[in-house]
C-alpha cells in the first residue's frame, strides 16, 4: 500500500510538466493514501533492554538477534562468537559468521580469528589463560600463527627488568621504583608495594602512620579508596625522590582534606608538613618562605598575625582604574592548572568562568573580573550534572597577573581562605578576627574523587563543592591611583551525601567585592553629624524662644521642652537629610566619575549606619512634618468684613399700612466667595507633587537613572541586554534619587516662580487681591500673640455692588485714578505679620468665645436657635472690634507699624515684646502663606522624598515607593482639608456648605 | 633576613602562654621586619618560554635547566637524554642521570633504559629504525633484552595475516577487508586502498565519481580532509558490507554538507542516495518508507506537498495540558546520538540544554520543554570556546516520547527543517510555502571537522554552527485535550571563517514556539467587528438626526457628513474597543485557565492584525474624544440673577445739598460665586484619574499582575528569580492592562458614587444647590436649540443678604417651611433639559450679539469703554429677558414642561419639534454634566485606557505608559480649563479675574 502510493508520487513528480491544478488534484486524490499507511512511531527499546542473545541495530533502533553461536558484545551493539567458536567472516557490526573449534584446539586466539589449543585452562571467554606474572603467546615474533599457544614467565634478571604488561602480551621494563628498591621487579618484603610503587622500608619516613580516613563534615568516616591507594606512594616519592609530580600530588591530597592537618596524626597534610619541615635544606622557591623547592605552597604560616599583614601590608605594584584606554581595567586572574595526579596542565586565566560553577555567557561571567564591578552569582546544580562534569579535581593556585614600569609580567599570589579548615580541631577560618586565620594558596572547586570508598570507578559516596567562592579586593587607604592589597579568595566547601544523585542539587555562588576601610569616611560623617547636631541645638534653642515670644508667655513649663523637642527634630531631621544625601552625592560621584580609584563603595554590611541616618532623617521628618500639620489646622482666622450698609430704606410694613426704613443688610457672600477662596488654597503647594512623583519614576526607570545605582564603575545610563547587570548599592540607590528630586522639585520650583505664577496663576495674590476687591480683611492668628494680616479694605469705598461698578471700579483700579491698596496710605503693603499685645489677645479671646460657645455645654441653654443668635451676634462684634482696631479706634490697643530688621527677618523671631501696643510688620512676602501648605514647600518636599527613599531602601523598589508616595501624600492632603475645613467653618462662622 | 623574621615568629607562637597584650607587642616589633622581606610575587614563565635544555619546573613555575647531556621533553615539563645517551637512574620527572652508550651499540633501546646495538639506521631520537611492515625486535619473547636489535617482517600469508602494529613493535592480524578483498595484508592494484579499508575494484559501485569537496556558503571551496579520506570507504563499507556504522558514518557525512543533493554528482548524499536506492530489496525499518534497512533515516522523501501532510495529517497519539498531576506538561525530546564515525552513543534526552548552545541554569534550560512556554534564547558565543567545546560533530535523531494508554513508551520521529538546504541547487526550504520543503531528520549542532585542510589535527579553515534553532509546537484545530500535530525543528547553519578565532564569536539562539491555526479566530473577530459595525453605522445615523433635530436644520449639507463621520468614529471606536478587550480577555481566561489545552496564543507576526485594531481604535476615541473637548468649549451659557433690587435709598447728592432716591443695587457676587464654582466643576471626574494610572502601575509592576502576560502557562502572579521568564505576549499585555485599567475605574466609579459623593462631597449637586441658594439659575446652551436649565430661583425671594438671614433661609428650608425648589410649583424638579424653539434661539443670538460685540470689529466704536457699557447693558437685557422665559411672560415665546419617554431618554434624542413652544424636559440626572468631564467618565476612561495601551504596545514599558497618560491628563485637563474658562468669562461677562 504504502510502496503503491510512493510510486504513484514518483510518478507524477517525473511529470514536472502538468500544469499545477492538476498537480494539486492529483496530491488530493493520492497523497491521503500515502498518509494513511504512513506513520512515523515506534516503540521506544534502549539498548540496556535487549536480551543475551540480541544486540541493538543502531540503524533500526531496535533489538535484533545475533547469529547463531552468538551473542552480545559487551557495549550491545554488535554480536561476538560464543566462547569455543572462532570468527570467520566479520563486515563489521552484528554482521559476523562463527565456526565451532576443532576439539584438539579448545581456545580462541586473542583477535577472535582462529582457533589454538592453550597451554593451560581457558577464561571464560574463551581464551587462553595464562598464571599472572607469564604473557600468552600466540604467534611468533613475526607474526606467524602457532598451533600450540605458551605461557612465557618474563625475565627479572639483572639486565633485563621485565615484567608482563597490563594486556598479558608482552614483556616490558618495570618501574625504576621497583629496581632502585630491590634491584628485581618483584616488591618482596620487608619493603612495601604500593600506589604502583615499591618502597624501601629502610627510610626515615613514618610509612605507618598514615591514615586513610576521611571524615566529612557530615559526621561520615570511611577509608577513601584514593587516599589509600596513592596517599603513601605519593608521599613517599615526594620525600625520598623528590618527584615533582608526586610532592603535587601529595599537595593535592592535603588540600581535598581541607588543609585540615594536626602535628600529631600523619594524614596528607600532617606528612606534607613533615616532609616540608624536613627539606629546609633544599631552600625555598622564589625567596618565599613558605614555598619550599620540589613541594607546592599551600600554607602561609601558622602564626598569629600573620593573615592581616600578608592581607594588608604590601600593596600590589600595579594601579587600577576604571576608565581608560590603558589595560588596567581588567584584574587579569591567571591559574597554574594541576589534575589530580599532581601533572601541570597549563596556565590558564580565570575568564570564561573557571571558579564560575554557574553558567552563563563568556560576557557576563568575564565581568567578574572587571575592576569595580561588585559581582554575584548564583544558582542551583544539580548532582548529576556534577558528576558528569567533574570527573576528576582539578586544582589551581591562583596569581594575579601584573606588568611592570619595564613591560616585564610577574605575577603575585593569591591568599585563599578556606573557611572549612581545622586547625587543632578549630574552624580558625570561621574567625571574625582576621589575626587567627590561616591563609592557603591551592583550590579545587569540585572533589568526586576522595569520597569514592572500594573502587575509583564506583559512584562516590560523598562529594565536596565549593559552594561559596567569593574574592575581595581592598583598596589600598588614601591611594590616589587605585592601589590595592593582594585579593583574597574566600571559600567554603560543602560535603554532599550522594543517595540519590539524580534528584540532589546543590547551590552554589560566586562573587566579587570590593572593599576599602570605610573608618576615615564614618570620622567625617560623625564629626559633621556634631558641628550640624550641635547647630541644630542652637537653632531650635532660637526657634523655641521665638515661639514663647509669640505665644507670649515667658515661663519655661513643660510643652516648652516639647515644642523645643519638636523643634530639635525638625532640625535634626534636616541635618540627617544633609548629611545623608551629601554622603550619597559624594559616594555617586566620585564613585562614577573617578578614573584612577580612590574610592571604592560601602559593602551592604558597612551601608547599615547609612541606612540607620535615612531611617532616623525620615521618622524625625515624619514628626516635624506632623507638628506643621496640626499647627496649621488650629488657626485662628477671621474675615473682617468693611463694607457697610448702604443706606436704609423704605419697606411697606404688614399689618400696620405704613412704610418703616430698614437698613439695606451688606450681602455675605463676598465673605462666603473669600472664604470658599482662601479652603481651596489650603493645600496648594509651590511644585506640583504628583508631577514630580512620575517624573521621578520616569527618569529612574524609564531614562535609566536607576543604572547609575549599579555597583560597577560604568556611570551610562543604559546597560546592554546581554552585558552583565550588578547588584544595586543602597546608597547609591538614594543619592540618585533624592538628586533626581531635589533637582526636580527645584525646576519645579523655578519654573512655578518664574514663569508659572507670572504668567498662568498666582494662587496666593490672587487671593490678596480677591480680599481688596470684596472689601474684607483677613485676621489670622497663627500663635496666641502671633499672626497675619491681610489688608483687603477696597479702595472704592463699596464692593458690595452690581457688575456696572464692579468693573469700573477694576478699570479705575488699573487705569490708576484711585488711591493704593496699602493699610498707611499711600503704601502698597497689604500683608502684614502681626504681634498683639496680650490685651488685645484677651480681648479677642472673650468675644471669641461667645462666637464659638456653640460648641460648649449646651444644656444651659435654651435651644441651638438663640446660640445660633448668639454667634451672629458675635460675629458682628467680632467684625466690628477687629474693624475698628485696624482703624486705631481703641487707644488702649493700638498697633504700630515698622519694618522687620534684617537678623529679625533671618531668624524668624521679633526683638520687640508688643507690651503696650501691638506691632504690624511689613511683609512683602506673603509670609502668611506659612499657615498653608504654600508656604512650607521645603519641609513637605523633603518629607515625601525621605518617605520616597525609605520605602526604597526597604523594597528596592522605587514603583512601590512612588506608590506609596502618592498614597500619602493624597492621605495627608484629603486630611489637612477635611480639617483645615471644619476649622475654618468654625472659626469664621462660614457654613461649611459654602466651603467647596 | 626573612629566615631570621620567621624564625623569630615561630619562637613567639612556640611560646604561646605569654599575655596577648605581649603578644601583640612582639608583633609589633617582629613582624614588620617579617613583611618587608616577604614578597609574594616573581616573574611569569610560561612552558613554552623555557629554552631547549630547561624544563618548566612545575613546582617553583619557572625554567631550571636540564642535567647534562638532556633536554626538554615533549611536554616541556621534564628532561630526557639527549640522542646517544641511556638512561642510568630516573626519579620520575627531570631528576634522571644520562650515560653515554658505548661505541659499538649505538642505538638505545625504545624504553631508553638499555643500549643496544641497530641493525639499520637511528632515528632522530637516538632509536633503532627498521623500514615500514617491519617490526623492531628488542628483547626475547620472555623479555631478555638482545643486545643486537633485529628488524622482522611480518608474516602476511594466508595463515598468519599479520602486518606491523602502529606502534611498529608487534606483528597483529589486519583487518577483515584486506583479507576479504586481496586474501593478504596488502592492498595492491587494482584494488583502493582508502580510510583504512581496501576496496575491490570490481564492485558496481561508482568509486571514483566520489567528489570531496566541500563549499561553504562563504563561496570557498576546498578539500575537506575528513571526506578525502572516509568518504570513499564509508560509502564502500556501507554499500559492499552493510556496515551500519559506515552507513551511520556516510549518513553523517551527508548531514554534514547540508543534505545537499543532486543526482549528477556522486558527493556524500548522492552516494546515500545511491545506495538507499539500490538497496530497496532490504525492505524498510519500522514501516517507514523513507527508512532503509542498515541506513539512517535522512530524508522524507522529495515529493511536492509532502511536508504540510506529514506535519499536519496526523495528530500524536497523546495529549498535553498545562496544569495537573499527570505527566503530560512536558514534552520528552529524545535523541539518539550518533559520533561522527558513525558509532551509536545513548539515548539521551534534550533536557539539560543539549540543543542549546548558550550556556544557563538547568532550570532555565528544561522551561524550553515544558509544554505551554514560548521559550527564547539567544547570546553570543565566541569562536575559541566553540572550537574547544565541539572538537567532533555529535549527530542527532530527535523523537519524541510519549506513553500510550497501555503504558507502553513510544517515540515518534520529528521532522527537520534544514534552511541551507538545497535541492537542484535551490533554498528550497527557504521557500514560504511548506509544499516546496525537503524534511530531513538528523541535526548537529558545530561541525568542526569537515572543515579541516589537510590535517584532522590541524584548527580547521572553517566551521559551521547551528546558530538558529526552533521547535515549533501546532495544535490540531478544535482540539479540546491538547492534541498536537508532530513538532518541527526548523535549523540555520551558518559557515564561519576561521581567521582570527580569538576575536570571532558567532550569534546563536534557541527558541520554541506554540502555534494554532488563527483563521477561525479571526473569522470569528470579522464577523463580530462586521456585526457591531453595522450597528456603530444606525447608532452614528440616530445620533446624527438627534443632532440635527437639536440645532433645528432640517438640511443634509456638508457638516452634517462630517459630524456624521464623528459620532461614527466614536461608535467604531468603541466597537474595536469591545472587541480588543474581548478577544484579549478571551485569550488571557482561555488560555492561562484551560488545563486540556485547546487555545495556543497567536505568534507575535499574528498579532499584528490585533495591534491594528488597538490602533485604529485609539485613533478613533481621540478623534471623538477631541471632537468632545472642542464642544464643551464652546458651549453657549448664562447665569440668570433672580435678585430684584431691595428698594431705593436715599443718597445725599453733592453739590445739591439735597437728597436722592437710587436703586439698591444687587450684588454680582453671588454671580461671581456661581461662575467660579461653574469654573472649577468643569474638569471634575468621577474617578481620581492619577490614582487610576498609579494604582494600575502598582498592581502590574508590584503586585506582578504583568506575569500574567508571559507566554507561559502559569497563571500565578510571581515567578521566582532562578526561574525561565518567557516573552511577553503582546495581546495578553493589553488584555491584562485594559481589564485592570476596567476593574479599577468601575470601583472607583462604585466608590465615589455609592460612598464618596453620598458621605463626603458631591460636586455637581452642591453646584446646583449653590444656585438655588444664590437665587441664580443657569442657561446652558450646547446645540443651537438644545441645552440645559438649571433651575436656581431662590425659595426665600431674596439671597442676596447678610449672615442672619442667610442663616436663617437655611434653616428654614432645612425645617421645611418654605416652598419647594422646583420650577413648577410644588415640584423638586430643578434641572431640565430645553429644547428651544427656533424663534426663541434667534432671540437670544440677538442680545447675544451686542453681548459679546467687543469680540467684534472695534474700530466701527468709539472706544472700549462704551463697548463695555453696552456689553452690560446687554447683560442686564439677557438677564431680563431669559428670566421672562422663565417666568412665561412672552406668550409668542413659551415652553411647557414635560418627561421624556423612554424611548427619548435611551436614544438621547428628542422626538417632538419645538415649533412654537420650547419643551421642557424633566431631567432628574443632572444630564447638564454631559458638558463637562463629569457626563463624561465613559469616553474619558477608556481614552486613557487605550491611550495607556497604544504607548506600552508600542514600547512594551508600563511605566513610561503610565507616565504618559499621566502627562496627556495633564495637558488636557489644562487646555479645557483654560480654555473652558476664557468662553466662561465671555459668555457671561464675569471678569476672568474673579474665575480662581
Amino acid at each position: 500500500m504504502a510502496t503503491g502510493g510512493r510510486g504513484a508520487v514518483v510518478a507524477m513528480a517525473a511529470g514536472s510538466t502538468l500544469s499545477s491544478a492538476s498537480v494539486t488534484l492529483f496530491l488530493l486524490l493520492v497523497l491521503p493514501r500515502v498518509s494513511q499507511a504512513q506513520t512515523f512511531f515506534f516503540p521506544f527499546r534502549q539498548p540496556e533492554t535487549c536480551g543475551h542473545n540480541q544486540y541493538f541495530d543502531i540503524s533500526a533502533l531496535s533489538c535484533v538477534a545475533c547469529g547463531s553461536n552468538q551473542r552480545q558484545d559487551a557495549r550491545g551493539t554488535s554480536c561476538v562468537c560464543l566462547p569455543g567458536f572462532q570468527m570467520i567472516s566479520n563486515n563489521g557490526g552484528p554482521d559476523i559468521t562463527c565456526k565451532k573449534c576443532p576439539e584438539h584446539m579448545k581456545g580462541v586466539t586473542e583477535d577472535g580469528w582462529n582457533c589454538i589449543s592453550c597451554p593451560g585452562g581457558l577464561t571464560a571467554e574463551g581464551k587462553c589463560h595464562c598464571p599472572t606474572g607469564h604473557i600468552l603467546v600466540e604467534r611468533n615474533v613475526n607474526g606467524t600463527l602457532l598451533s600450540q599457544a605458551t605461557c612465557e614467565l618474563c625475565d627479572e634478571s639483572e639486565n633485563s627488568f621485565t615484567v608482563a604488561n597490563a594486556l598479558g602480551n608482552r614483556c616490558v621494563r618495570c618501574e625504576p621504583a621497583f629496581i632502585n628498591t630491590s634491584k628485581s621487579c618483584a616488591c618482596s618484603e620487608p619493603n612495601i608495594l604500593t600506589g604502583g610503587l615499591c618502597l624501601s622500608s629502610t627510610g626515615n619516613f613514618p610509612l605507618r602512620m598514615i591514615s586513610t580516613a576521611r571524615y566529612g563534615e557530615l559526621g561520615i568516616s570511611f577509608t577513601s579508596e584514593w587516599f589509600a591507594k596513592y596517599l603513601q606512594s605519593s608521599a613517599a616519592a615526594c620525600w625520598v625522590y623528590g618527584n615533582l609530580t608526586s610532592c603535587q600530588a601529595l599537595g593535592n591530597m592535603c588540600v581535598m582534606n581541607m588543609n585540615c592537618y594536626d602535628s600529631s596524626t600523619f594524614d596528607a597534610c600532617g606528612l606534607f608538613q613533615f616532609i616540608f619541615e624536613n627539606t629546609a635544606a633544599l631552600g625555598t622557591v622564589h625567596s618565599v618562605s613558605f614555598w619550599r623547592q620540589n613541594l607546592p605552597w599551600l600554607f602561609y604560616g601558622d602564626q598569629l598575625g600573620l593573615a592581616p599583614q600578608i592581607l594588608s601590608t604590601t600593596p600590589l605594584p600595579t594601579n587600577f582604574s576604571f576608565k581608560g584606554e590603558n589595560q588596567s581595567t581588567k584584574l587579569k586572574f591567571i591559574a597554574a592548572s594541576y589534575d589530580v595526579r599532581g601533572n601541570f596542565l597549563k596556565w590558564q586565566t580565570l575568564e570564561g568562568g573557571i571558579l564560575q560553577l554557574c553558567p552563563d555567557t563568556e560576557t557576563r561571567l568575564n565581568a567578574a573580573y572587571s575592576f569595580g564591578t561588585t559581582y554575584q552569582q548564583s544558582c542551583e546544580i544539580p548532582v548529576p550534572k556534577i558528576l558528569t562534569d567533574f570527573p576528576t579535581p582539578t586544582f589551581y593556585d591562583v596569581y594575579l597577573e601584573y606588568t611592570d614600569e619595564n613591560q616585564h609580567q610577574y605575577i603575585w599570589a593569591v591568599p585563599v581562605l578556606n573557611l572549612n579548615l581545622q586547625h587543632k580541631k578549630m574552624f580558625v577560618n570561621k574567625d571574625s578576627s582576621s589575626g587567627k586565620w590561616l591563609l592557603t594558596r591551592r583550590i579545587f572547586l569540585v572533589d568526586t574523587l576522595s569520597g569514592r570508598e572500594n573502587d575509583l570507578g564506583s559512584q562516590p559516596r560523598l562529594i565536596r563543592v565549593a559552594t561559596q567562592i567569593s574574592l575581595s579586593i581592598h583598596l589600598v587607604p588614601n591611594t590616589k591611583n587605585g592601589n590595592i592589597y593582594p585579593p583574597l579568595i574566600t571559600i567554603a566547601y560543602r560535603d554532599i551525601d550522594i543517595k540519590d544523585p539524580s534528584s540532589q542539587s546543590v547551590k552554589v555562588s560566586f562573587s566579587v567585592t570590593y572593599e576599602m576601610d570605610q573608618g576615615e569616611a564614618h570620622v567625617q560623617t560623625d564629626i559633621a553629624l556634631g558641628v550640624l547636631g550641635g547647630l541644630a541645638v542652637l537653632s531650635s534653642l532660637l526657634k523655641t524662644a521665638g515661639w514663647k515670644r509669640r505665644i507670649g508667655s515667658p515661663m519655661i513649663d513643660l510643652q516648652t521642652v516639647a515644642k523645643f523637642l519638636v523643634y530639635y527634630a525638625g532640625d535634626l531631621a534636616n541635618v540627617f537629610f544633609i548629611i545623608t544625601v551629601g554622603t550619597g552625592l559624594y559616594w555617586l560621584i566620585v564613585f562614577k566619575a573617578q578614573k584612577s580609584v580612590s574610592v571604592l563603595l560601602p559593602v551592604p554590611a558597612q551601608e547599615k549606619r547609612f541606612v540607620t541616618y535615612v531611617g532616623c532623617g525620615f521618622a524625625l521628618k515624619a514628626l516635624q512634618f506632623l507638628h506643621k500639620l496640626i499647627s496649621q489646622i488650629t488657626i485662628d482666622i477671621f474675615f473682617i468684613d468693611w463694607e457697610r450698609p448702604k443706606g436704609k430704606v423704605l419697606k411697606a410694613v404688614e399689618g400696620e399700612g405704613g412704610v418703616r426704613s430698614a437698613t439695606v443688610p451688606v450681602s455675605i457672600w463676598r465673605t462666603y466667595f473669600v472664604a470658599n477662596e482662601w479652603n481651596e488654597i489650603q493645600t496648594v503647594r509651590k511644585i506640583n507633587p504628583l508631577f514630580q512623583v512620575l517624573t521621578v519614576l520616569f527618569l529612574l526607570e524609564v531614562v535609566g537613572f536607576k543604572n547609575l545605582a549599579l555597583m560597577d564603575s560604568s556611570s551610562s545610563l543604559s546597560r546592554s541586554p546581554p552585558s552583565y547587570i550588578a547588584p544595586y548599592s543602597r546608597i547609591l540607590r538614594y543619592a540618585v534619587s533624592s538628586a533626581l528630586w531635589l533637582v526636580i522639585g527645584l525646576i519645579q520650583i523655578v519654573f512655578f516662580a518664574v514663569f508659572y505664577e507670572r504668567f498662568i496663576e498666582d494662587k496666593i495674590r490672587q487671593f490678596v487681591d480677591l480680599c481688596c476687591m470684596s472689601n474684607i480683611s483677613v485676621f489670622l492668628l497663627s500663635h496666641r500673640c502671633f499672626g497675619y494680616y491681610i489688608h483687603g479694605r477696597s479702595v472704592h469705598g463699596h464692593a458690595d455692588t452690581n457688575m456696572e461698578e464692579m468693573n469700573m471700579n477694576l478699570k479705575r483700579e488699573a487705569e490708576n485714578l484711585c488711591s493704593q491698596r496699602g493699610l498707611v496710605p499711600n503704601t502698597d503693603g497689604q500683608t502684614f505679620q502681626i504681634a498683639i499685645s496680650s490685651q488685645m489677645r484677651q480681648h479677642y479671646d472673650r468675644i471669641h468665645e461667645t462666637l464659638t460657645r456653640k460648641n460648649g455645654p449646651a444644656r444651659l441653654l435654651s435651644s441651638s436657635g438663640s446660640t445660633f443668635e448668639q454667634s451672629v451676634k458675635a460675629y458682628h462684634i467680632m467684625n466690628k472690634f477687629l474693624g475698628s482696631f485696624i482703624d486705631h479706634v481703641h487707644k488702649e490697643m493700638d498697633y504700630f507699624i515698622k519694618d522687620k530688621l534684617l537678623l529679625e527677618r533671618i531668624l524668624g523671631m521679633e526683638f520687640m515684646e508688643p507690651m503696650e501696643k501691638s506691632i504690624f510688620y511689613n511683609d512683602e512676602g506673603y509670609s502668611f502663606s506659612s499657615v498653608l501648605y504654600y508656604g512650607n514647600e521645603a519641609t513637605l518636599l523633603i518629607y515625601d522624598l525621605m518617605f520616597f527613599c525609605v520605602v526604597d531602601l526597604a523594597c528596592q523598589n522605587f514603583i512601590l515607593a512612588a506608590f506609596l508616595t502618592y498614597l500619602q501624600q493624597e492621605i495627608f492632603r484629603f486630611i489637612r482639608d477635611a480639617v483645615g475645613q471644619k476649622n475654618l467653618a468654625s472659626k469664621t462662622l462660614v457654613d461649611q456648605r459654602f466651603l467647596i
